[in-house]
């Protein structure tokens, strides 16, 4: 398993970025990380990490990709750009994976660049992974595609299931659509298309019809699919409400103890450790022809190692060729 | 002032919404509700709650819509539905604002079929309150139109900085579009339209430009401005997070403890109590001509006394009149 790591992406890259990759192949004997980016950047970092390690090599890219920068624009002024890099390594199949925590527009967009498409699939969608009183949902798309097609959105609950049964271990995913009822008529007409297409699918005893925004932290379904402007949205509320919860817990609840202070402190830490959203460790481009994780752009080196332990995780459990095979029967395949 | 309450719209009703309005009266001199719902039922309700006070009626209606039914259907089949009587009572003026915790659809419906808008109003939107860290945000449209145009949108951002204004006396309230990016060109055609109008018009400079969903908690705009169907979506989501992580805390931090657990158990009450996204008193629908609060269906009489007060201050503030004025000037009024 090799997999190319976009040393230079990220809100504090490239020193967690490529501590992550190192912590990543000291607990992974079969994982290779190509570490993408200013070889002098990352050969510093590599030095404070104690050295570079027997499984990491580096691949010189002189420019990167800023978090603020119009992708397509970006893609196209900086030819050498590490996210770019990336892809190219992908496809001239000389990685397995590509894992990056910069631009996500860009990211995206070097893959539709590409069209590296998965035979069936019509678009690409990213994958998030959400905890719920149930266990952890999945969650797409929540940003490679602002303005999707019901087939799309289809096709996102099909891959979605197909993640949740191979990764997440679900026995029989199912799948739920965002809306703002449960009545089948509710919605615009995206969501009353997409309802009447998975209602008329082989997929149909899967799919649990609508679900509702509260309904994703009570885990109604082991999937939701939504367009990706939705799904961003959802992605970052559930962020900015975590960390206002979590800062007024630590305030009213942690505040109001005395001589337990210290233990209800650490009580708090160790959830915010497990359900940081920010810390959780990347979502998959599906639909992708080879294997592509998208981390949130402040992950530190704990999110970066996860990220790059679920590249090897989708590797071994073969899921592209299992989404090729399932979307054969869709309703509505690519090309058509 | 004289607020006519829906009696048997919520899950609960109509015992909290009669429990909700005896304690309205009690604590304002000033109000005068009109119950509209079953008499009987409603009678058995005020018997409970030691009788009905002197500055509460009741206005018999023999129909009601459930939260599931489909709201324009409904109120075509049941003419005397408690909604549609409330509708009435405003059209009629006999009362100032309608009330209700029943099917917002049914609800928006009610006043679109009534066209009872405001002058220089396009549509009306739902304008919920959210917690940030910086003090309560005006979240609009929550629901009530799910396919705007660029314009609504302008002008939901102008209503909701006159409401943050004179309801949550923000001196000079900001306004920021909800996106999946900062940058300008970010987006669906929705929002880059809508920016380029916000960036166009006389409120300008009240216009922050592009928020993302984490930055509602965080407070960087007094208001924030999407579609119904996103709107609805964040709010929800918010409910499920916040629910999901007050149950993690009770289990884990408080759980944690030791003899300081009753503490810790009340501090974390009382959080809940204060932040709970299904007690939050109601929604105003603004653009309407008179005034209209929509209230969580699961309401308990708390949200119910607090919706009937908003509406008493919202007519106080003569918060219609401001909004006409202020739309004067909108690059693109009714009609245009």
């Amino acid at each position: 398993m090799r997999i190319a790591l976009d040393a230079m992406g990220g809100d504090h890259a490239p020193g967690p970025i490529v501590a992550g990759a190192v912590q990543a192949v000291a607990a992974d004997p079969q994982l290779e990380v190509v570490l993408v980016g200013d070889q002098a950047q990352v050969e510093a970092c590599l030095t404070r990490e104690g050295g570079k390690p027997a499984r990491v090599e580096i691949f010189h890219s002189s420019q990167f990709i800023t978090m603020e920068e119009t992708p397509v624009e970006a893609l196209r002024k900086k030819p050498d750009n590490s996210i770019s890099r990336c892809w190219q390594l992908l496809a001239e199949k000389k990685v397995d994976a590509i894992v990056s925590a910069g631009n996500t527009g860009a990211m995206v967009a070097g893959g539709l660049f590409r069209r590296r498409f998965l035979k069936n699939v019509r678009r690409p969608g990213i994958a998030a992974v959400l905890p719920s009183l149930r266990g952890p949902v999945v969650l797409l798309d929540v940003g490679a595609n602002v303005n999707p097609e019901p087939e799309h959105l289809y096709q996102y609950g099909v891959m979605g299931a197909i993640f949740a049964k191979h990764i997440l271990q679900r026995e029989r995913p199912t799948v739920g659509l965002m809306n703002i009822g449960s009545e089948e008529k509710k919605g615009h007409d995206l969501a009353k298309e997409t309802h009447a297409l998975f209602n008329a699918s082989p997929f149909r005893d899967q799919f649990i019809g609508n679900v509702e925004g509260r309904d994703i932290q009570r885990g109604a379904s082991d999937v939701v699919v939504c367009d990706g402007f939705v799904g961003n949205v959802i992605l970052k509320v559930c962020e900015g409400v975590f960390e206002f919860m979590m800062k007024m817990v630590y305030q009213e609840v942690v505040g109001a103890l005395d001589a337990e202070k210290p233990r209800g402190a650490q009580a708090l830490q160790n959830l915010v450790n497990r359900y940081d959203y920010s810390e959780q460790g990347g979502a998959p481009l599906l639909g992708i022809d080879g294997i592509c994780i998208i981390c949130h752009g402040s992950s530190g080196d704990r999110a970066i190692k996860n990220a790059l332990a679920l590249a090897a995780k989708y590797a071994s459990t073969k899921l592209n060729e299992l989404i090729v095979k399932e979307l054969e029967s869709s309703p509505h395949p690519a090309g058509t």
